[in-house]
């Protein structure tokens, strides 16, 4: 059996939780210890549930002077990113990081410099690319089942508004939830955009304007080789998380479908009730996070410095974000 | 242009009008005269709203005198199908004959006799066979896409209970509702039964039990190859007309889903809503009425005897129902 | 009974031999002559075979000299629906206007103008808002079970690409296929478009490029109450004609799924396999052809000036296509 | 925290090995031993790779002459189920034991009675009552949704047949498959049964006959209240596991479809194709080993006795595979 991968935990909200649960399944890795530098009770018992065994600690710093680590997943805000990853490269630590990799582009090149003379594993955690669906459509499109793509459809709709609290330090829609589209878009594809053009409004609640962000958008990228891709967004649905998509190609259509918690009908005098999706992503995703650790401790295992999402794919859909920010407040778009 | 084909609908209550209808379409047929000993001015008017220019008369016997009627279409009581038949035989008219064929076998031995040596076309109304999701099932099963079939499922639901009166002069569940599935099981697996297992009850409303009926039935039969096909039927459901089958082969299996007047969905707080089926067999099997009788003036101008639905194929058909009210008396399979 | 509505149809063509056959069936009315200027001997067969009694004629100016009609439709080219509309209007007859209306805003107006001296009744042929989906689509948003409309999505596909002299006298893919969707989406949201961005390129055959048009494109319409639309169009799939909405709102979500001529599924090794959609529009939207034709001789039966497709929504769906068609060439949003 | 329930799996092979799993997630309970006097080094390199601490032992009895056990798992071939139960209830154990509880029914008594002075917790393995499925179509039956019950389904089919050596001392279909439907049909509709009728056949594989077994049964049950259930058992099928219900009421019908590891579609020129269902049990029904086991230890833990699937499920669904084996070999309904 390969050597245990030992790991830190840096941030325990519930991403970092999340990240806890699937390490108990993710075979040879084992969280050693998570920390948090605003630490609460709640925390400590919500991941003592987890995990009765992993070190809770506040101090961030400890995590790097310590000898009996591999890696650190990143879970902290956007803003800690790069002083995270500097940390680990000079300690010589495999690094996870949450997305998006980072919003300030002089540092997000430093984090990329420090990483390619680094010969560490870095992956972002675009989760979505590691889920059933996604894979299936990757497959029947390198597999040529689908031909030669025309267009993509991406729609991904949350459940409910997020706290305005929330909204005013995510960046904005197209850095905090589209960003996953973005990424999933040149996942598929496998190329990159030359245009992008975004269009979008305050449709769920007005509360959303007073605090400078938007909560539906539709933007329309076109990739290098001319194929159309169409993303919409909706911070709001009555019937739970909505997360489909689909690819036209010249052989044919792949899409995809809601995934449900069961598949039990009720038949009556109003029809015909299927169940709603999952309600929100911990559901609907739990699958993904946990591959998405596997590829991580493969990648270490294996020392193969590229993931299966690296730090480049963590780049571009930042720089997509800003693109379509900047398409939608100057409303034209923007070539890349 | 072939020569037009000019027809004689006998009955015109409910399914003689259908048929009336269908012939609107059907090219190369002309509904000539449409006749009912208990004609209503409800129904002449009915019958004008659909054909401006079809004789309407009380008088079935002129039927036969006249020399402008190539075929008959009986729909009419089952107690009459025989002496109809043999006035057409006589007269050399083809004769399209609604289900049950007759319950008298004595009488029915008689018509096949009678029909044997006309020459002329004699179809059964089992429509069913002339719909597009059987159509397709026959298609797989033919062409080899299910492989052997080893496991035949009928489901067959009314929407809601017939009048106690019709229930009464019906024959009973097994020969007025069952026995389009008999019909349709040896249709797909062009085999015979050799065993019959009827098991029923009243559980929808106990005044089906007071006119000597049941309203629900299971009934497995054993084709000759051993398939093992079973039939489930009931009169009433809270969401329509319910019309689904599924055939087991060695190589796949083929199903059919309702047909619904829509596919519009409604996703909200209770979960996806789809359409219901059609309500009944009029909307539901509308295709198949035509089709059927596109069926029989087509055998008609081919001078073609053998139809798609034959006499001997009525006979069957009533012979398993006979066979399943036996085996559901005695609580015993019955051999044939 | 109410007075037999007698109709000529100018232009025997695809589209003209459809209504003939759909006035079959349509209750209280009657083709009395079918008129084209190209009349071959095929027409004439084909015609003949779905009504044998109607005039066939090439003669159109013919058509406003006879006493005996009530109302033209008019199949003809685009360039000629001016024209004829105002013969129509001249002579004081009724008229069904194929889509698009007319390219020419100029005389455009003057239809217009024309119209409302008349008192005549004017319905324009956008067939889909007469289909199934599309009405009970409708009947949830009016009946408020979907809430807010905040999101449109329409895709429309075609199973294959025109011929590209088709192509070139088409007026583009804005004005010959989208034009039905730009309906679509004001019919659904009962409100006025604001902005339109258009985007599209050749993803199926350069042979397009060549005749100055495009076969694949995603528009996005901004609605007066904010409301995003997007409408997505490609020429070819291999799997049939794609004709599915989705209409988020504030309480549920509307969505429609593609017909297909069965529901029979095979489960084999390779999967589930259920039927393609209809191959095409004829096939598709064969009911709603018959649906607007009963519309528009109601709407002249109750002498209504108001059909359910108006001359300005004909006008509306114009300057939609114009301004997609000014986005795209200017890659700019354009307002309206 | 509950103290932790400590437990011991007798069994390595594949179920044994399933439930070690699931004791990985399971909390407030671990394994501590698990013993298989035909332990292989296979089993404990497979044991190995799940648990890293558990003990591996062949020595059965051991198990009994420990001091730290709570409870035991029964994955032992049936025949040894009575005796190890007896074990237990000496020993002051908690039992959970694999399906078929026992087919000696003098020993079944005994097991009875001493679990009826024992005030210890038994369960029996029928998982699936713990899927989401059966869990929703329960709930649905509960709350009134689907009315009174009229008419019930069960198919259930297996991807491939097993080994002539399994068939031969499996105790036949209808004590190794079926069991688990009826089960599900005692646990669906909360009554008993009052007639069986089965009907099989030899229709997969011809070397299952020399081994003096059935590969495919269609069985009728009858229950108290009148309520007709049908079940389809077939050992193979081309697409996968395949497990579905129906259950028919006064009110609606609640009806469950199979799962699939993925919802992406492929449109093509050949249909449109959805997924397979789960290959088999182990996929399928993964969730539900987690689920009975949770309620095991749950129930250990409040010390109640009466666990979700009690002793005397298990004793009536050997009674009813008694019954469909004698009306199966003497082709007649066995009234219970």
């Amino acid at each position: 059996m390969a050597k245990q991968c030992t790991i830190a935990i840096l941030g325990a909200g519930r991403i970092g939780q999340v990240h806890l649960q699937s390490l108990q399944v993710v075979s040879g890795a084992q969280a050693r210890v998570i920390v948090d530098p605003y630490l609460t009770p709640a925390m400590t018992k919500q991941i003592r549930s987890i995990d009765a065994e992993v070190e809770i600690s506040a101090n961030v710093a400890s995590v790097f002077s310590r000898s009996d680590i591999d890696a650190i997943i990143i879970c902290t805000p956007t803003t800690t990113h790069a002083e995270l990853s500097f940390s680990a490269f000079k300690k010589g630590l495999h690094v996870f990081c949450e997305k998006p990799l980072e919003r300030n582009i002089k540092k997000m090149q430093k984090m990329i410099a420090m990483y390619e003379e680094s010969k560490l594993c870095y992956q972002v955690g675009f989760n979505r690319r590691f889920d059933a669906n996604a894979q299936e459509m990757k497959r029947l499109i390198n597999t040529g089942k689908v031909g030669t793509p025309r267009m993509l459809r991406i729609t991904s709709r949350d459940p409910a508004l997020p706290s305005l609290d929330y909204i005013k330090q995510s960046g904005g829609l197209f850095f905090d939830m589209m960003i996953h589209d973005f990424d999933m878009a040149r996942f598929l594809l496998g190329q990159e955009v030359r245009e992008v053009y975004a269009s979008g409004g305050v449709l769920v609640d007005d509360a959303v304007a007073s605090v400078g962000d938007i909560d539906s958008a539709v933007v329309v990228l076109t990739f290098t080789s001319g194929v159309l891709a169409y993303i919409e967004n909706c911070r709001e649905t009555s019937y739970g998380y909505d997360q489909r998509m689909e690819l036209l190609g010249s052989k044919g259509m792949c899409s995809t479908e809601n995934m449900t918690p069961h598949r039990a009908l009720l038949s009556d005098t109003k029809g015909i009730q299927s169940p709603k999706p999952h309600y929100f992503f911990l559901e609907r995703y739990a699958e993904s996070y946990k591959n998405e650790l596997e590829g991580f401790v493969k990648a270490i295992q294996q020392k193969n410095p590229t993931t299966e999402c690296s730090i480049y794919d963590g780049k571009k859909a930042v720089e997509l974000a800003f693109a379509a920010q900047k398409s939608f407040e100057s409303n034209k778009p923007v070539i890349l």
